[in-house]
């Protein structure tokens, strides 16, 4: 199987990747269609869908992977089936994300221009397909695994990084202010480690170091740096 | 990339399975975990999710692809990006489907018993993640594409034919009269070819050979032979 296109995207590494698609929905980011894909004909119409399957190689993980996992959703102590989470250690690493389609661009390179990625910089893609609503949108699913959105965290910018973080300008228009807030919202660290309030934890996003610690009401960011 | 599972169905070839998943909620199919993964520990927990994605390979579509393909959906005569249709003629050849769970067995076989499911018997699996609603039900996607499903037509089927469906038992309570009703009521056929009341058309099905002809009204059964 040969990847079809890469990902671009603010994501330098996997951790604080929303842990779902479109729980970050400020997030942006180019999937680059690669040859012999790299051709209007393959994407022609493809603008008519709001939204697309993006099937993708988890490659941070390969290789790596047990029958049973510990979720992090779950606290990180009970232990599922690799086939009944979305771990992305599992026996093919392939991954599975809804997108918003933004834009369809086809010079200087085909690429389409997502939101709401859940994808680390230079992710393989496998396929993309349109999602299609009567048949991809299941009212009457239930997932008692993963039954609600996470409880998102209040953020706390303070005005100079605020400034910072307004300056920031990419190809893609990403809003940097509301990707912080959405991401370190949803808790990027896991759910059985208890904040050291003395801890400052970090991220690679957007070329920054995003830097921030816990305090008692929620999550206060205190660097963003080059 | 090695599979991880195998489709066990009443789809004995690809004419006539259903267009998507869940068109056909009377499909029954069997997905027997192959080893390493055919333990109870890989598909511990699975059972708290009611419906599944399915990523599987398109075995009988393996190497052809172009760049531009005709959805049956649009008649046939229109052309879109393969990347913007399902079309199982594909760069990787991967498949996605939602299939409802119905059962995990863990004896004789691991395996999963799926209802819905628009699988050909003997499609490799290569990934089976649960369905997350929160993250995977978008409301607000649209695709002009292929925005509702299809209109079904009535379907008749004769006293003598319905009473054999009727008779027909397997392992996973498959409905045969309703599965019938619900393939031909979406039209197998290619959409762009209009019907000759004089041909008869068949498929493969539980075993059968299932054959109908178009009425003026819609579809008529005429043979369900061994």
């Amino acid at each position: 199987m040969t990847p079809i296109a890469t990902v671009h995207s603010c994501f330098g590494e996997k951790f604080g990747v929303p842990r779902q698609p479109l729980l970050a929905d400020a997030s942006r980011a180019a999937i680059e269609l690669l040859p012999p894909l790299n051709t209007p004909d393959a994407v022609a119409g493809l603008e008519q869908n709001t939204h697309l399957w993006v099937i993708f190689q988890f490659h941070q993980a390969a290789g790596e992977w047990s029958a049973k996992v510990r979720p992090p959703r779950l606290g990180g102590n009970k232990k599922l089936g690799v086939l009944a989470t979305r771990s992305p250690f599992r026996p093919n690493n392939i991954g599975l994300s809804v997108v918003r389609l933004l834009e369809v661009r086809l010079k200087p390179k085909v690429e389409l221009i997502v939101g709401g990625a859940d994808l680390v910089d230079g992710t393989p893609v496998l396929d993309i397909k349109p999602y299609i609503p009567y048949a991809d949108a299941v009212e009457e699913a239930q997932s008692a695994f993963a039954d609600a959105a996470p409880q998102m965290l209040p953020v706390f910018i303070p005005e100079d990084i605020m400034q910072k973080a307004h300056a920031f300008k990419d190809d893609w228009d990403t809003d940097l202010p509301r990707l912080i807030e959405q991401l370190l919202g949803q808790d990027p660290k896991p759910a059985y480690q208890k904040p050291d309030p003395q801890r400052i934890y970090g991220m690679q996003l957007c070329g920054f170091n995003l830097r921030w610690r816990y305090t008692e009401s929620g999550i206060e960011v205190v660097a963003l740096d080059p």
